[in-house]
């Protein structure tokens, strides 16, 4: 049974953490800022000191590979991402790359061999908070985006993300493509949401991932003034949306109990003190492990929103833009984690992932897995999220013995 | 009876609508802007084509004076604002400007004598939209706000209202308070709602306006992630929110048959599309010709507020920014405005004003009443605002013979 060295664990989430670290100790490091470039050196750094020849490529995803007994084996693919949301957490993605590069280190300690080689990966701008899409390294990678128009995002001040990566000098050579066939993908993630806390377990093991659809809503009304018109003659785009907004939280007891329903985006205008509002955009975010569920929910969206709108006498116009069918992960790579996990005598349950992840698009290509550690309260994408270390590190434990099991 | 110049009358409007015209047909003439310094400059010139002494106050209020027989007499003030909304409409306060100097030029034309001296004037940003407060110059003018304060005012590019005086050269020396008692004081304004309209009516008889309170929330809720939340950990400041929205909605079906209520200004953070909202901030607008009814409006807000946070589990701030009681117009001049219709033949009813006006103010100094004229599709504030020209020239009629009545 491999064991981590929890102080240098330890020792190294506090050194990365230092890295666009913010007042409140969270982390502001966005995808190819100058706060990117030095983690990634310092990354670089630690791969190179493990002995290990570093690959980039041409979207600066990393790559470095542990040589496994057998050269000719297809290789297991470990790792995460380095970026975090603005003013996010420490622990969204970083855990997940420090945790598989602790793998590599005990696997040095402890002089661990296995059949297939290991590679260790950051994708570049998972989060896509500067640019869009999220998930950009990993979905190029697997051939979701193509890697020409991808490279020619921009972020809010029009730099491209080929400009950002030269001036990080993480504009790598390689092509942004399997070069060869992967045995399997496993990612440590922390939980982003408030179960595994709630039954006080330790690890997650990652079954699947929610479907998803996104849809864009505007509502149009009158903009009248708030004083001399009567009720009667409104047309208010406020009231039209409001109700919707409520509608689509009663969805949410509907159908099915994963369903989970949000309206994120929402923008009023004229939103002025004294007049009507006449429009509002607002998105709705629906998901649920059942993709015949979602289909369901997009109806009964299009259905609320018809409805509102005929009774405020408001018009409307609404676009589904997003649409994600559920993730099974591989039964195999669950069950090497199964049996790691009840072996190390460690709290386990399995879960369904509410979000998306890299190891999302990596699912296309090869056996893939993921393992989640809780995340206190619930708490993600802000400065006050956290794990306890205790479950860091048995997420650790678990994350080693699974990859030396599926790298044998 | 007087009679105005139709033709004139039209000729004039068409004139100072050019200055700020919009290519819409709509009118963006900020109060102290360029655009408002010429049509200034306009009536400055007009008002002395008639022989009239202009003079202008600290603030820019425009007055000139047409003679009385009875010097020693207290003199009827008529007028309204020049200065528009962005992008608005040509009629809201321009209107009522120059329907005042139509009838003194009509006064001329008639050789019409009358006892009172007559004194039009132009009201400094009425609108409020480039500098808060609205109702600057008549607020000022009846002593409601402080004049050194008022001119320290900023605009959104930190430029004060006594600099925006002194770049169009309308920084006066008078002060800005009245310099004897007034005998009364009548001003014309679209109505701004549909009412007129809907009975086919020319002329509106304002006896008051309605009291209103403006209260302003947060609501205080958890950014947590769309996907892995599940609904039962929660804390959604946009349903809380939505759901307030509907309830100060239902409100305005309650109570009294005037009531209006709104919520106007809405703002949500972070407004991410998979992020449940964590804050927002909106305005409520509650108004009744009731002050007793608007009392118990803050109040059902308030429990509104208390209880859909109770049903979230969100917090709150709330605060009454703004209340004013209902102003009730003098009798007297009520009174003169009927006989007036009634004599011309001219259709009217009475009507309460849902906003307030420069004559809002005026009613504290003297005996004030107003006259509406129908706003087709009770637009305003917009550059589709309208009113019939022969509704118009109705609304001079009535208001020319009506200062006659008061001045006599």
């Amino acid at each position: 049974m491999v064991n981590v060295d929890t102080k240098r664990f330890e020792e190294t989430f506090r050194q990365y953490s230092e890295i666009g670290q913010t007042e409140n100790n969270g982390l502001h490091r966005l995808a190819l800022s100058p706060e990117d470039k030095e983690v990634r050196d310092l990354l670089v750094s630690d791969l190179e000191g493990l002995g290990l020849d570093v690959r980039i490529d041409e979207l600066g995803n990393i790559f470095a590979r542990r040589k496994g007994t057998d050269p000719d084996a297809a290789p297991v693919l470990i790792g995460s991402h380095l970026d975090s949301q603005p003013f996010g957490g420490r622990f969204d993605g970083q855990l997940g790359v420090l945790t598989a590069l602790e793998t590599l280190r005990t696997f040095d300690d402890e002089g661990v061999e296995h059949r297939r080689p290991i590679e260790i990966v950051n994708w570049t701008n998972e989060e896509g908070s500067r640019f869009k899409p999220a998930l950009m390294g990993s979905g190029t990678f697997v051939g979701e985006f193509d890697v020409e128009d991808v490279l020619a995002r921009t972020d809010a001040k029009g730099v491209t993300v080929e400009e950002a990566l030269e001036e990080i000098g993480y504009r790598g050579n390689e092509p942004c493509e399997p070069c060869e066939e992967y045995h399997s993908y496993l990612e440590l993630h922390i939980e982003q949401g408030p179960k595994l806390e709630e039954d006080d377990i330790s690890v997650g093991i990652v079954e699947g991932v929610y479907g998803m659809a996104w849809l864009e809503a505007t509502i149009y009304g009158d903009s009248d003034h708030a004083g001399p018109s009567p009720m009667y003659s409104r047309e208010d785009a406020l009231v039209t949306a409001s109700d919707i907004v409520g509608a689509v939280r009663r969805l949410s007891n509907r159908l099915a109990s994963d369903v989970v329903t949000t309206v994120g985006e929402f923008d009023v205008s004229p939103s002025s003190i004294n007049v009507v509002p006449s429009e509002v955009r607002f998105t709705v975010d629906v998901r649920s492990y059942d993709d015949s569920i979602v289909d369901e929910l997009v109806t009964h969206v299009d259905r609320e929103v018809e409805n509102a709108c005929e009774r405020e006498g408001t018009d409307y116009e609404l676009e589904e833009i997003w649409r994600i069918p559920h993730t099974e992960f591989s039964p195999m790579v669950v069950e090497a984690a199964l049996e790691a996990t009840q072996e190390m005598d460690i709290s386990y349950r399995t879960i369904i992932s509410g979000a998306g992840h890299d190891a999302s698009y990596l699912n296309d290509l090869t056996e893939t897995g993921m393992l989640f550690v809780p995340s206190v309260d619930g708490k993600t994408h802000n400065e006050a999220e956290y794990t306890e270390w205790d479950d860091a590190v048995n997420g650790a434990k678990v994350y080693a013995e699974t990859v030396k099991r599926l790298a044998n």
